[in-house]
């Protein structure tokens, strides 16, 4: 199955915590970095997701966004440090091509977002990943 | 593979428009509704798709929105009416299945919404989703 | 702390209703209007989030959506009305200013979207964002 989700990092999952509706699923990645993803408990029970399993997380370019100076005292919990490869600027959005231990991330933002943060190849950068936008796929 | 992600629809695609950074894709769902999927443009070449391409709209519970009454005026593109067949509540979220021509939807919403909006087995809805919230599986 | 979203409104935390894995978090922002953000209970903990917090909510141009008409029987929690500020348009997305009162916020929306809102400076729209696109920062 080929997606059109350009993010996908493989890892192992550490941990789930399982609400009635919701569930945080704690991955370390293959590159080191830990990541947690909120999905459906439905989702857990379907996928079989325990401590152990080995996974893809997902996440859509769009869902990316990215800081350059130190993240402190934020809610969004995935926090992978990168240097931008690429950067491809349209009209109104941009796509940033992030290179992170392990793997890239491409991240959609805003033309602005670019131009305001004077982003391009070389620039250290943290993409930042809330919770809820991460998938996972198993096997 | 196994998708923790919740939502997957069949349907082929009619249009692409692309843009430098991104692209829309057009796609009519096997239940014959029509969505659009804004995915970056390097997704669309990458999975090579066209008009007449085979894919799966794919969509996180979170990222998709619930409507009782009737929706006009919106930016939101995707718009599915369902009936409600199922709710999970939880203490902060809650998860709503909802049965749309040609499948089946699950949503994950704050538990303030399904009580405000009095969702139950039974309810009409319009599920709603973002055209950046779609990805596409092609294949 | 530059980040690439957008959006970034002060505001107080009023209340916090906790699960087992996410928590939803109400806030009065400067400009008066109360949102909800849904966040993993791991955020709320680690921010040290509770009624008197001040934070800053968070929203990724891509989450936000656009209503020109009354909204009701909507799941999405968080509505501000506004009023276009600008709009600029590429091939496939469309990025568009709204004055809220307290701030400003950018929405990025197919361009498709736009055309057929008819949108432009000075249309009131609402500005739509789902509880789960809410990111947190604290202080």
């Amino acid at each position: 199955m080929n997606l059109s989700i350009r993010n996908q990092l493989p890892g192992t999952v550490t941990a789930v915590t399982a609400g009635v509706a919701m569930a945080s699923v704690k991955v370390r990645l293959a590159g080191g970095q830990e990541i947690t993803a909120a999905v459906t408990r439905e989702a857990v029970k379907e996928l079989g997701l325990a401590a152990g399993s080995s996974v893809r997380a997902l996440v859509k370019a769009t869902e990316v966004a990215l800081a350059t100076g130190p993240v402190e005292g934020l809610s969004i919990r995935n926090r992978l440090p990168g240097t931008v490869m690429g950067v491809t600027t349209g009209e109104a959005m941009a796509t940033v091509r992030v290179g992170v231990v392990g793997g890239e991330l491409t991240a959609a933002v805003t033309r602005e977002a670019v131009d305001d943060l004077g982003l391009f190849p070389g620039s250290e950068v943290v993409a930042l990943v809330k919770s809820t936008e991460i998938s996972l796929a198993a096997g």
